[in-house]
Order: C-alpha cells, then sequence, then structure tokens
C-alpha cells in the first residue's frame, strides 16, 4: 500500500475483525458498509445526509460512469469525488460485473469484452487496461481488478472465468498508475470451493493491497455463500481489507463479518426504499400497505435515523400515495440507517470482543 | 390576535416594511417567501433542509389534503405541523383558490360549492364553515378565510365573487373555535381598482388578525398588479400583517414590498426545479441544455446554498440527464434558496433604510 493508504487491524474476535481503512479521502471504520452510487447519485439522498448517516465509504460503477457523463468529462471537472460533491472515500467497481450481467455482451476474449450501451446501443469494449484508465480518470480511493463475474454454479465457465480474471488481475496490477489510489484484487470460482481456493491462492500471490470475493450474492444458497467465506478466509492474508461485492442485507453481513469480511456494499437499501419498503431488525414492510394508514409510530420504534425520529408510518404511506418524491428520500435515509449503523454494531461488538453475544441477541429478536 | 400572536412591525422605509410576526410555533420575520408543500411535503426536500434554508413559514394546500390523506387523519395524527415533521409555522390556504381553479367545479351558490375530487372524481361540498373545520384540522398557525377567485378581468364575475367572499368572510370569523390559529381575510375585485377598493374597505372593516391580497398572479399585467397593490396599501391597516398570495419571483417580491407586502408564497422555485430550470439573479437557466455539459461553475457564483456551494453545473446536468431524483431536490434547494435570501436581504435593506438602493442595485445587475 502506499502512504496514504494503511489498513489497522485493531481487534479480532474469533475470525471477525475491526480496524480502520486509511485513505487519501479520510479513514474507514471497519467492518463498513458502502451505500452505492451508480450514476455518482446515492439515488435520492445527498453527500450531506450520507454524511449525517455516518456513511464513510460510497461507491460508484464505471460501466455506467463511463457511458454517461464519461470518466473524461470527470476528469475534466476534477474527478469523481468533487463530481459528485462527496470528498469521503470512493470505490469503483472495474465494470466487469455490470458488463457480463447486459444482454446486449457480443464478444468475451482473452483480450477483453466487447458489448453494446443500455443507454443508446452504441458498440464499446473493455479490457483490464482499459478499466484501470476508466478508473483512473474517475479518481475513487480504491478501485478495483477486471474480473469476469460467471453464473454461479457452471463448472465449465466458471473454470475459464476464474483464469481469465486471474490473468487479467495481473495486467490491472501492470497498467494501474497513480500512486494516490489502491488496487483490489478479485477472487473468482463461482460456488466451486477447490476453484474458489485455486483463486484466492493465485490472487493473493500478487501484490494487492486488499482483496474482493467477487460472484456472490447472485443467487446461490446462503450454506454456499459461507462456504466459500470459509474456504477463502484462510487463504487471504490477515493484515489487508477484504471486501465482499454486493452483499447485503443485515443478516448476510454479520454472516460475511462472522467469516473475517471487512467492506460490504449493496444497492437493496436505496433499491427497496423506491419500491416503498422498509428493512427492519425483523424484516420487511411494504408502507403502501393500508395497513399503516392511520398508523402513529415510526418505522422502527427503536431507529435513531431522521426518517424515524420526525416521521410516522402514516406520514410516509401518504407521500408513497401521494406521490411525494420525499418518499425515496425518507425511505432510503431509513434502509441506509438500518445497514451503516448495524455494521457499526457489529463493529463495537468486535472491539469490545462480544460479537457472539451480539448474534445470539440478533438472531433472538 | 390571541396571546401568541403578535405583528410587530421594526422599521419601515418609505411604504416597505420589516416585522416579526410571532405564532405560536415560532416567530416569523418579514418579509417573508413561504415555500409551498402542497400535500404536505415541500416537493422534494425534506424539513431538516427546508430549516437550512432559512424557512420560517410553510404553506399547505387545504383542497389537497382534505382529500388526501384527509384533514381528520391529520388531526388523529397530532396535527399538520406533527404529521409532517415541520414544527415551525405553518399556513394553510381555504381550498378556494384550488377548487375554483378545478374545471370539475359543479356548482357555486351563495352558501358554498360543490366539486368532484381531481384525484377520483367523488363530490364534495365545500363551504366557509366547512373549509374552517378542515383548517381547524389540519391546525396550522396562520388559516385562510375562503373565498371565490374569479378570472381577473371579468367586471361582473368579478363583483358577485367579491361580494360571496365578503358574506364568506364574516360566516368564516363566526366558525373559527380554534384560539391558537389566527384567521386572515381576502380582499378580492379581480383587476378593477373600485372593486378592490371596496373589497379592501369591507374586509378591514372586520376584525381580522392580518389580509391577505388574492386572486393576483393569475394572468394580469405586471401595471395591473401593481395598481392593485397601490389602491390596497392605503386602506390596510399599518399595524396587520398583508400576504400576497401565490407570488412568486424576485421581481414580484421586490415590487410586493415596496407596496408595502409582508408574506409571500408561491410553488414557482419547486416547479421549475422539477423541469430542470434553476432561477438566477437575472434570470432562468434550463439545466439540461448542452451548453452546460462541460461547465464547472455553480448555477450562480454568488449563491450560498448547498447546491451552488457543492455542486457544477456539469453535475447537476448529468443528473438531470441521467434522470436521477437528486436533480429535483438540488435544484430545488437552490430555487428556495434564491427566494428565501432575496426576501431576507430585501428585510435588511428595509431595516437598514436602503430600499431604493437595493431596487436601483437589483435593476442594475
Amino acid at each position: 500500500m502506499s502512504k496514504s493508504f494503511h489498513f489497522n487491524l485493531l481487534a479480532r474476535d474469533k475470525r471477525a475483525r475491526a480496524g480502520i481503512l486509511h485513505t487519501p479521502h479520510g479513514d474507514i471504520p471497519t467492518p463498513v458498509f458502502a451505500p452505492v452510487g451508480t450514476q455518482a447519485s446515492v439515488k435520492a439522498v445527498t453527500p450531506s445526509q450520507l454524511s449525517d448517516l455516518g456513511a464513510s465509504l460510497v461507491l460508484a460503477n464505471t460501466y455506467h460512469l463511463y457511458l454517461r457523463p464519461g470518466d473524461e468529462l470527470i476528469a475534466e471537472m476534477g474527478g469523481l469525488h468533487r463530481f459528485m460533491g462527496w470528498q469521503n472515500p470512493l470505490l469503483t467497481d472495474s465494470g466487469g460485473f455490470q458488463v457480463f450481467s447486459l444482454k446486449s455482451v457480443r464478444q468475451i476474449d482473452e483480450d477483453g469484452v466487447t458489448f453494446k450501451s443500455h443507454i443508446d446501443g452504441s458498440t464499446h469494449r473493455l479490457t483490464p487496461e482499459k478499466s484501470i484508465a476508466t478508473q483512473e480518470n474517475l479518481g475513487a480511493d480504491i478501485i478495483m481488478a477486471f474480473d469476469e463475474c460467471a453464473s454461479p454454479s457452471d463448472r465449465t465457465y466458471n473454470e475459464n472465468a476464474m483464469m481469465r480474471t486471474h490473468t487479467w488481475a495481473e495486467r490491472c496490477l501492470k497498467a494501474k498508475t497513480r500512486p494516490d489510489q489502491v488496487l483490489f484484487g478479485i477472487v473468482q470460482g463461482g460456488i466451486f470451493l477447490d476453484l474458489r481456493q485455486s483463486s484466492a491462492e493465485f490472487i493473493t500471490s500478487l501484490d494487492f493491497p486488499g482483496y474482493a470475493i467477487g460472484g456472490l450474492s447472485v443467487g446461490e444458497t446462503k450454506e454456499e455463500m459461507h462456504a466459500v467465506l470459509d474456504t477463502v478466509d484462510g487463504i487471504l492474508p490477515e493484515s489487508k481489507p477484504r471486501y465482499l461485492m454486493g452483499v447485503g442485507t443485515l443478516e448476510d453481513i454479520l454472516n460475511g463479518v462472522l467469516r473475517g469480511i471487512d467492506i460490504f456494499d449493496c444497492v437493496l437499501p436505496t433499491r427497496l426504499a423506491r419500491h416503498n419498503t422498509v428493512m427492519t431488525r425483523t424484516g420487511r414492510l411494504n408502507l403502501i400497505n393500508a395497513a399503516f394508514a392511520h398508523d402513529p409510530t415510526p418505522i422502527e420504534e427503536s431507529c435513531n435515523c431522521y426518517t424515524c425520529h420526525n416521521f410516522s408510518r402514516a406520514y410516509l404511506r401518504h407521500l408513497i400515495v401521494a406521490r411525494e418524491m420525499l418518499a425515496a428520500t425518507l425511505l432510503s435515509i431509513h434502509n441506509l440507517h438500518m445497514l451503516i449503523h448495524f455494521t457499526q454494531e457489529i463493529r463495537q461488538a468486535v472491539l469490545e470482543n462480544r460479537l457472539a453475544h451480539f448474534t445470539e441477541d440478533y438472531y433472538r429478536s
């Protein structure tokens, strides 16, 4: 890691870890949940509201920003931090996950992938070198290696995708030039534990300052996800941060931390909010339900978020029924608070060596 | 005015006034611009953001809230302040303006008006007594007499509407029961100065704690609006607050204050924002314009709002083009700041007896 970056492991509680990742744009206390700002905006939430929520790391999607408004425009405007008004740490993904999710992928070869824009159908090509150049234009603190995320249960595909991911990881390392960014490598291999083991061994043989586990939370069972995390945990070096991409829910975050994960991100809290759904400690509520029309209570009595402090379920339902834009903002604030705050509580439990107790309490409630 | 209400006139600069209107939910420094929260929400803006903007008074629409979610539900939830999470002063209109604007008005008679809901076509009836009862359920600090707002240039219609408005004003005064609300009377009469004079004389003969001028900013010329304000100014008592309903723009607010007005409201700033348009000191910009794609400057260099402090025109245009909801929030914050802050500047100029100079500066820029 370069001078500006440093990962301090502060405490361990069995396999769970609590630390601080220092970056040029500030410190990230880990474990951490990162809200997703796909198009350089966490949907319906201002950077100031994100700060108030205690967010310390925000993710943006390279695929979307490459297409619109373009990474060169963002570089011209002083980089992503300045462009989106978020002066704290940022992470960009490589574009790989989005590109391989497109139905309009045209060609995958050893060199890269050709695809059509979901916006205007124009043809583009992404390679490891192009992904790094794009992420260097964006300028996030943490950037990701270009990888191929395969359907989790197709073994042959996963073997090939993993091999490509390994070659591409080496090319990404070579392509990287900016000293104020760190590049994380990504372990792939689907649900196949032997592939995950090879992948973790290969990727950790390269000197990345942090490691991600990709290709999970894409349709596999909880047991399969946990088995992959258990396999990888023993191979990833303790001294470096670990990032479980695209996860998730309260339960998945807790299970991830219990298996040694430090960083999480997910679109779920803001996406659910735009579909009138709020997360609680024990499940979800769809607030458009008529049962909430006369409900004077907040979403969650014990919640300290701005929304729960100021508004009743009856009001939130009114905003939804009346199609007021404020609904998405207030529901997003609550859902983001749930995940950010829950992850902070987990961190505190690790620091105080009482995560087993915390976990019992969580499952009892 | 009841004990909790008191209007202090602090300074005069020719006909312009600066004062403080004390209410049970706090003080309103006047002149003041009130953002409009039609459905108990200032669109795309949180109450906390409104506070940060320096908003001291917010308006809500009785017609909309009566229909959805219903004033009885809001009363059950503890009233409008608590329902919408705005603990500062609130004003509700009478429902008259909206009902008379509907294409589905069924019948207007001396007693009231029958209309169809724009939401579900159901039939409803609004009378002076019903309007007051509804506004008492909502519980705003300032409530308005039920009036008929006529097309401004039809003399016969205006004469009849004015007469009805006068009778209804007396009925509203009689119907009112809550001691923690003040009821303002409304002067009507279209663009006809003799009607405006009679109306102002009649309405001020009733002991209202404040007076509004209705039926302006609905299609008449600036000269016609100013002539009405000039006519009414000499008749309204100096010791009571004056409210110019539904106005408006920087220029209209300045012209209103110059003619003795204390309170303004308008949906314009938030409506323009939802149409990608921002207000500047000298005009308007539609930020979807490609000219702004690479523009690193804020909407207005001299503006101190959150949006101008943190975001470029290029970023705001990106949000608009990418259909991010944050665009409406950030543009609304800027537009509301423009009107609230401009009105505060006018107030300061009145307090310092330099409004003529301020006005010259405004028109020179």
